[in-house]
């Protein structure tokens, strides 16, 4: 079975806008920025929480290493300088998935505060939320999914986020995720949830969704 | 009134799949990549189909000029080299709107063959249509919606696309819409819809719609 494609959707004067495409998909548009240690558990939650809004029907799309690093940002490296257009592309291409009405969520460390500032900048008021996926270091190394850790200590990466390489703490975000203390994926992912939900996200204000919005 | 969202849509073992969100959105994911000179009617007609696409209820997006040139490939320029790594940024883009289960069209020059080809390849097999979108230089020149061949001619534009600087025709395109001999912008978006629909992009294939898809 799939569902049944809207019929009711009608187009007013103008370009399709966001609100046009929040309308048809029932619920807001927003970037959910994770930010926090290698091995600290945001790609594993952002992609649990991509499956839940699935079930629901919600337009989720999870931007991660796996289809960023090989792809747009393949000819950047791990220098400060590109580490910061890596993480201005990332925030110029959560932009386009959030005007095209997606919750888009995306999971790179992005350590430098500037940096995720500066994505924040781009987007309006209520369409970027800041996640922060604490984890100590300790932990994160025991972790260590990747083995990258260990090849860190080893000197075989250089410019390792905690290790050769700062991270700087979120100074206020808007949901902070500690997975030391509370590491089941599905248990966190349902603090996002209940965040999108508490904040209004997952529905339509009726104004919205009555409305003939203007451009 | 609002659509209601799907609640028969099941999540399978592994991370949700182009598959999984062409399920849920009933239709299939496609990068129609037009391709033609300035004041060809690019991104008119891609807007227009949009609108036609969002009345049924169909997720279409558009990258153009106006959401990238000032974004994503604010840092880049004309020069053949900046073309070039604008239109590959361009089309990782498209390859993540369409594993997001979008039709995106992308409305850009893009004048070297070399360019759209290697786009082409970064897709599987149905996932990029290109369309010519087909005009004389004369015709273009006399449209001159933005003012460019005037500033291109006077030598204040270097490096302009039909003046200064190369367009490669496309070999084998998928579609040609010929502008100077039919400019009705609904007639052009209509044959752009009958292209998805004889292709059976507006709708999924049974076994799409009912197989648990492995990733």
């Amino acid at each position: 079975m799939i569902k049944q494609r809207a019929t009711n959707v009608h187009w007013h004067e103008g370009d399709i806008t966001k609100a046009d495409r929040e309308r048809l998909n029932g619920h807001r548009a927003v970037c959910l920025w994770f930010t926090g240690l290698s091995g600290s558990g945001k790609s594993t939650i952002a992609r649990e929480v991509e499956k839940i809004l699935y079930e629901r029907g919600i337009h989720a799309y999870v931007l991660d290493g796996d289809n960023i690093r090989h792809g747009l940002n393949k000819d950047l490296g791990f220098s400060p300088e590109d580490r910061s257009e890596n993480i201005r592309r990332i925030g110029e291409v959560a932009k386009l998935f959030v005007d095209a009405g997606f919750i888009v969520m995306t999971a790179f460390i992005s350590p430098y505060r500037k940096d995720r500032d500066n994505v924040r900048k781009l987007m309006k008021e209520g369409e970027f939320a800041e996640i922060y996926i604490k984890c100590t270091i300790d932990v994160c190394e025991a972790r260590d999914p990747k083995g990258l850790y260990k090849k860190a200590r080893a000197g075989e990466i250089k410019e390792f986020t905690g290790i050769s390489a700062p991270y700087e703490e979120p100074v206020n975000p808007e949901l902070v995720i500690d997975t030391s203390v509370e590491d089941d994926v599905r248990v966190n992912a349902s603090k996002v949830v209940a965040f999108l939900e508490e904040n209004g996200y997952l529905q339509i204000p009726q104004e919205v969704a009555s409305a003939e919005v203007q451009k």
